[in-house]
C-alpha cells in the first residue's frame, strides 16, 4: 500500500502526462474486414468515395420525365400537352433524349433520359394515347436526383475513427464498398491474482473467485470499437507475471493487467513496469476513489501502453471508464467519449475532500440517484448508467444540489 | 400508387392494430450462446442466480480480520492490543476462527475467518511481534463483504429481453454463467426490385443500383439485439417473389421485404400478403411521410410477421425506425425503444397538415437542425441522430419553436 501513498497525481494530469510522454496520437495500423464484420468497428482511415452517386439521374417518383421549361405555367385550368416518346423500363439504361414538347414514362428509382430535368407525378397527368396532359408546373430537378447530386467522387464517407454502423453501412453498400479498413490495434487483457480462476470453472474451489474484470473490459472496449483479447490468468509469482507481460507486449500494442488485488501483485506489476524500456512506469497511483492503485506505463520506441487496473470490480470499472477509455481515445486521436452533464441529487451523497470521487448512479430526466455499493461488488454497474463525479474540492453533497455526472 | 390512396391508417393505429391482430407479445424461443458471443444479444428468459455471492466472506482491504466488539472505542490515544493468530494466504480457504482478543492477517479479496466481522486496515495498526496495536474503532461489516451479501440465490440477474453487455457480463462471469439463453427470433431480409444488384457488384451495370436497405436493416436490428439475415435479391417477377416469400416465411419468424420501389413490386407484395393465411394483409399504407407505401401482414397460427418497406433508402429507414422497431419490441413484450424529447428548431421546417412527417435532424444540447434531403438519398442518416416528428395536425414550424424529436 505504501508504494502508492506518495506521488499521487490527479486523473486529468495522469491522462495528459501519459499522452505527452507517449507522444499520442499514434498512427494506427489498419486491417481489412468484410463489411458484414465491420459493424461496431472503427474506420482506420479517411474513406473517400471512389465514385459519384447516383451513377445516373434517377426518378424519385412514378411519372413522366420532361423539360420543366415545357410545362411552365401548366395548371388544372391551363394544361400543357406533351408527346410520349416511350418508356424507360425499370433497372435499364436508356440512350433516349427528351426533345422539346416530349416526355418519357419513368419509374421510381429508374433512369431519366438525357435533356429531361424533372418528373411529373402520374397523378398530375392524364394520358390520352401518345399524348400526355400535364396539369402542373415543375421546377428543374423536381422529383429526381441528378447524377452525382448526393455524393461526389472523393467526398468524405468516413473519418478515421468513425464507427461503422447502421447509420453509414447503407452508404458504403450503395457505393460497392464491401471491405473496410479498420483499426488494427491489438489489446491484450491479462488477469492476475492467486484467488482468480476462469469464469468457466464449474465448481468454485474454496477461497477462489471467478475472473469478472477481463470480461467486463473486453465488452466495454468492444462497445467502444476497440477489439481486446482475454489472455488468461497469471498466478501471483513474479517471474511468471513478468514473462506473461513480456509476451503480451510482444503480441499487443496495449496490455491491460487486471483482476488481482493483493499487494504482491501490485508490487510485482509496478516493478515490471519500472523495468520497461523508456519511459517505463509513468503513473504510480492516481488521486481518485475508487481506483487509487492504478498504474500506467509505456514504451515510446515500439509504441506500447501498459495499464495496471485495480482488482476490485467496481474500482476496475471506474478506472477503465475514466482513465483507460480516455487514454485509448487520445491514442487514436479521437475526442474523449465521456459525456459530462449536470443533474440534481435525489439523495444525500457522502464525499470527502482531497480526492476525486466517482459514485455509480442512475441518471434519469436530469435527476441522479447514487447507488450504494462496496468496491468489491460486481453488480453495481448493472443498474448504473452514469457516474457522479465529486471533484477534489467537493465534500458531501445534499439532496437537491446539482452535481456533475459522466456517461460513456 | 392508387392502391395506397385509401385505407391509410395512422402509424400508431397500425402498430396497435397489428399488435392486437397477431396477439403480441409472442413467447419467443431461445438458443444457447457462449458468453463471448452474447454481447449485444437479448436474454431469452429471466435469469436467476444459481448461487449466492460472494461465496465466502471476503476482505476488501489488506489488514487484520477481527471482532469489532474487541476494538470498540479504540483510537490513537487509546489503542487496543490483539493477539495475531496467523494469516489467511491469498486465494486459500481457511478453517481458522477468530476468538475474543484475536486477529488474523488477511489480504484484499481474501477469505475472512469465522467469527471475525470486520477488517482493520494495515495503516490503522502497528504490529509488534505477535501483538497488534489497533488505533481505530470499527463497525461490524467494515472493510469486508459478507457471504451472500451482494447476490442471493435466485436473485434476478437478467430480465427476459435485457441486452447482454459490459454492464452485466462481469456479474455473469463471476457466477460462472458462461452460456446465455438468447432470443432465437429468426428475421429474414428479402431485397426486391429489378434495379437492385448486390453491394458486392464491382462495376455497376447501367441503370442498376446496389442494395443498401438490406445492410441498413441488418445493422439496425443487430444494434437493437435482434439478429437478421440478408436473404438476397429477388427480381420483380410475381412467381419468383411469391416463392421467395414463401420460403423465407418457412425459415424465419419475421420477413422484411425491402429494396424495390417500383409499382409492380409493391403490387406483387401486396397481393402475396393478401394471400397469406389468417389474418394476412393487415396494413396497406400508413399515413406518414416518408413511408406511406409500407405494408404489414402476419399469420396468427404459425406466428409470422411480414413487412413490406418502401424502397427509397430514407423512407425505408424511417419506417424501419418508427414502425418495424416498435413492432419488434411489442412482439417481444418490451417497451418501445423510441425516446421522445422536445427541442428548439434552429431553422424553419416546412411541413404539411394531414400527414405525420419525419425529418432527419441533428439534435444537440436541446436544439435540433433538420437535414435537407430527398427520399432517394442514402446518406442523410449518416449525420442525423434524430428524427423531428410533425404530428398530423402540425404544419410548417418556425425557427425558435419547440418540436418533438425521436431518438432510437
Amino acid at each position: 500500500m505504501s508504494g502508492f501513498a506518495k506521488e499521487l497525481i490527479s486523473r486529468k494530469e495522469a491522462i495528459e502526462y501519459v499522452s505527452r510522454a507517449l507522444d499520442f496520437p499514434w498512427a494506427l495500423k489498419t486491417r481489412s474486414v468484410p463489411l458484414e464484420d465491420a459493424m461496431g468497428k472503427r474506420s482506420g482511415l479517411n474513406l473517400l468515395s471512389p465514385v459519384e452517386y447516383p451513377p445516373f439521374t434517377r426518378s424519385t417518383r412514378d411519372g413522366y420525365a420532361l423539360r420543366s421549361a415545357d410545362v411552365a405555367g401548366a395548371s388544372d385550368s391551363a394544361p400543357v400537352f406533351l408527346r410520349i416518346i416511350g418508356e424507360v423500363p425499370m433497372g435499364e439504361w436508356t440512350e433516349k433524349r427528351v426533345g422539346e414538347g416530349e416526355c418519357v414514362l419513368v419509374h421510381t428509382g429508374g433512369m431519366i433520359p438525357e435533356q429531361a430535368d424533372s418528373v411529373v407525378m402520374l397523378e398530375d397527368t392524364v394520358q390520352a394515347g401518345t399524348w400526355l396532359e400535364v396539369r402542373k408546373a415543375l421546377q428543374s430537378g423536381e422529383n429526381l436526383v441528378f447524377r452525382g447530386e448526393e455524393i461526389g467522387q472523393k467526398d468524405l464517407l468516413l473519418k478515421a475513427g468513425d464507427l461503422v454502423g447502421d447509420r453509414n453501412v447503407g452508404l458504403l453498400a450503395t457505393l460497392g464498398i464491401c471491405t473496410v479498413e479498420v483499426y488494427d490495434l491489438k489489446i491484450g487483457i491479462l488477469s492476475t491474482g492467486d484467488e482468480i480462476v476462469p469464469a468457466e470453472t464449474p465448481s468454485l474451489p474454496p477461497g477462489k473467485i471467478r475472473d469478472a474484470n477481463a470480461w467486463f473490459l473486453e465488452f466495454l472496449l468492444a462497445r467502444h470499437g476497440f477489439s481486446a483479447k482475454r489472455l488468461g490468468i497469471v498466478p501471483d509469482i513474479r517471474d511468471r507475471l513478468a514473462e506473461s507481460v513480456r509476451k503480451a507486449m510482444e503480441e499487443n500494442d496495449i496490455v491491460v493487467l487486471s483482476g488481482g488485488s493483493s499487494v504482491s501483485v501490485r508490487d510485482f506489476c509496478s516493478e515490471i513496469m519500472e523495468n520497461l524500456p523508456s519511459p517505463g512506469l509513468l503513473v504510480r497511483g492516481i488521486n481518485m476513489s475508487p481506483g487509487k492503485p492504478a498504474l500506467i506505463a509505456g514504451c515510446l520506441e515500439n509504441r506500447r501502453l501498459v495499464l495496471g487496473l485495480p482488482g476490485h470490480p467496481l474500482s476496475c470499472s471506474v478506472v477503465a471508464v475514466t482513465v483507460l477509455l480516455p487514454l485509448l481515445y487520445r491514442l487514436a486521436g479521437l475526442e474523449s467519449p465521456l459525456k459530462n452533464a449536470e443533474a440534481v441529487l435525489v439523495a444525500d451523497l457522502f464525499g470527502k475532500a482531497g480526492v476525486e470521487e466517482f459514485i455509480p448512479a442512475i441518471l434519469s430526466n436530469g435527476e441522479v440517484l447514487p447507488i450504494p455499493g462496496k468496491s468489491g461488488y460486481v453488480s453495481v454497474l448493472k443498474d448504473a448508467n452514469a457516474l457522479v463525479r465529486l471533484a477534489e474540492n467537493e465534500e458531501t453533497r445534499r439532496k437537491g444540489e446539482k452535481v456533475e455526472v459522466l456517461q460513456w
